[in-house]
């Protein structure tokens, strides 16, 4: 059943409180494990008992592993066997992950989810690099698996010392409940896809991403490489599309199979004026709507419809003030969360096909795809 | 009793929703005319039915007359008996603004209270230039409320007549419940507030402002140009004192017989990282605050402080996360209201004179006055 995952990065999802959060209903969140690793730090938020009590939000979290981040925002990467190393881009600091490594990070942040350490190669990639890439990330993801598996056995037998250790002790618990997630790759290569996901399903993980998509390949491209993967995951645990995406790619994705979603499309580009409607997006910017009454969508329940119009948010927007952002944050959340709602309804009512093809045919996209 | 109003600048009390104003039990915000004439502009705002119903507020509305903003901002202003010509500081288009205008325009907002327009001369300001302006603001003051007694009294006539002009007899009859507040002058000169104050008074107004006051004076001759008008104003009418300020401020001033104030400090300080509390504010980008577990201030009922620490707040300022300011701005809002109220406890109770003492000596004011 399709779930949508705000995106927290910094470990607050953008304009966005908790309390708004569990309003809107949303089921499960996303960390970016990177950004929390360089600000505020790991030790700041282990301090604080997790992300979950430092940010004040009581519901599932997902982390990934940093990985994605390290290759798009860092400097000075270099890439091994053994892991990555990187500047970070706030302060150019030197770290180093490793699968490992990236493991432990996720346990001390002790989200509910935590991803294992991936290349994501960029779009185009070569072939050869591509497949020697999608190896190195099934060896990565049994290192994250072994680590896991004895960390969590350990911190079983220790779990009787009393000693000054318990922090290091606690954050090796948390992995026991924490699920763990392998992640396909194989860029637009359908044989690569295809080997990817059997060596990582033969694994054993308690869900599958599907990564390395939406980082530029044309629609098409990334269809198939979610459906090469697709064949290949078992149907009885979740599948996750990482980065995605637009409305109509969601439902094109569930059709695929895909359940699992994080995209900040929704946050992302409520800041810049720009709101979600079952027929595409609104530029809340334009000049048209200065004196339009209605709300941003006709019989939307979220707080931002049932309680302003476009005109207002429109002068919100023009004049820079906070609330105009907030405002179309909720509702673009709301819509992405509710799109979930709709699709899981469709899907138990046997009518989601048509429902995809009339949503999609409906939606025109109007900006370009701005996708990270 | 002593009230807060939050400044809802633009439409919008910065970074706040009106759910969330009227959860901090805010009785009354304030709206700058001169802002809203300029963008979204009068027309808009007519046509959305007025500025509660614009910005969702249903609660009481103050207007300022605009005179503050086009002395502070806008450019090419020339100052006539007539009115003020200026230049916007947005577009730069030609407007003027006179009495009358003033008075025409905050009827069309329909706000609930209105008030007279001003010249706030700047501070230092000789004296004979400050006599004269005092004299000339009580013209304008005497022509705003000529205005509002020819307007009310026509639309009343008027309202039978079912017309075309609808328009333009809401914006009129909205004037009957609107109250008209005069406005002080007479800078930092003892005569010249006494004077402004007779003469203002000799008008009868709703409720009667100070201006002028905080705009760069040494605070011992801002507390004597209160004390100096206050002499002269009726005991049983509102007093606003324009623009204030400190938590010590505003306890001094309700001491000297205020009662309405209006400041930007909650919500301009919040946006810079500062919170508020007892014993003076909190810069929350300081390094000492990274592992602080305690909310901004103990025991205290706001919604920031139940639910968030002060660490989890340094990292949202710090990595420029939206929700950073929006939680301290609602720490400080809640401030500011929450000491009008232990205000309004303590006089009931008698022993205000002693609040006050304890209070201004434990505060210790760490940044400089940044009021506006």
């Amino acid at each position: 059943m399709p779930a949508f995952m705000p995106v927290g990065t910094q470990g607050s999802v953008k304009g966005v409180s908790p309390r708004e959060l569990r309003e809107l209903n949303a089921q499960i969140i996303l960390g970016n494990t990177y950004h929390l690793f360089v600000r505020p730090g790991l030790d700041v938020i282990k301090h604080f008992g997790g992300l979950h009590k430092f940010m004040n939000w009581d519901g599932p979290i997902l982390t990934d592993s940093g990985g994605y981040q390290i290759f798009s925002l860092s400097k000075l990467r270099k890439i091994t066997e053994d892991g990555v190393e990187f500047q970070n881009h706030i302060d150019g600091a030197r770290a180093f992950i490793s699968p490992e490594i990236a493991i432990e990070t996720q346990a001390a942040l002790g989200s509910d989810i935590a991803m294992a350490l991936d290349e994501c190669v960029p779009y185009p990639c070569q072939y050869d690099y591509t497949a020697q890439s999608a190896e190195m990330t099934t060896r990565w993801a049994k290192r994250c698996k072994e680590w896991k598996a004895e960390n969590a056995q350990r911190s079983t037998s220790n779990a009787q010392r009393p000693t000054s250790e318990t922090d290091s002790i606690n954050s090796q618990l948390s992995t026991l409940n924490q699920l763990l997630f392998g992640i396909v790759q194989g860029g637009t290569f359908e044989d690569l896809r295809k080997q990817s996901a059997q060596a990582i399903v033969e694994l054993d993980f308690d869900g599958y991403a599907i990564g390395g998509v939406s980082v530029g390949e044309p629609e098409d491209e990334m269809m198939r490489a979610v459906e090469s993967a697709e064949l290949f995951l078992p149907k009885d645990k979740p599948r996750y599309a990482m980065g995605l995406g637009t409305p109509p790619q969601l439902l094109e994705m569930i059709a695929r199979g895909m359940d699992m979603f994080d995209c900040v499309l929704p946050t992302r580009l409520a800041r810049n004026g720009t709101a979600f409607t079952d027929t595409g997006t609104l530029n809340l910017k334009n000049a048209e709507f200065a004196r339009d009454k209605r709300p941003i969508q006709e019989n939307c329940a979220c707080p931002t419809c049932r309680e302003f119009s476009r005109g207002y948010i429109r002068h919100l927007v023009k004049a820079e003030e906070i609330l105009g952002l907030r405002l179309i944050t909720l509702h673009n959340l709301h819509f992405y969360l509710e799109l979930m709602n709709r699709a899981r309804a469709e899907i138990e009512r046997g009518t989601f096909d048509q429902f995809r093809k009339t949503f999609v045919a409906d939606y025109k996209t109007r900006d370009a795809m701005m996708i990270e």
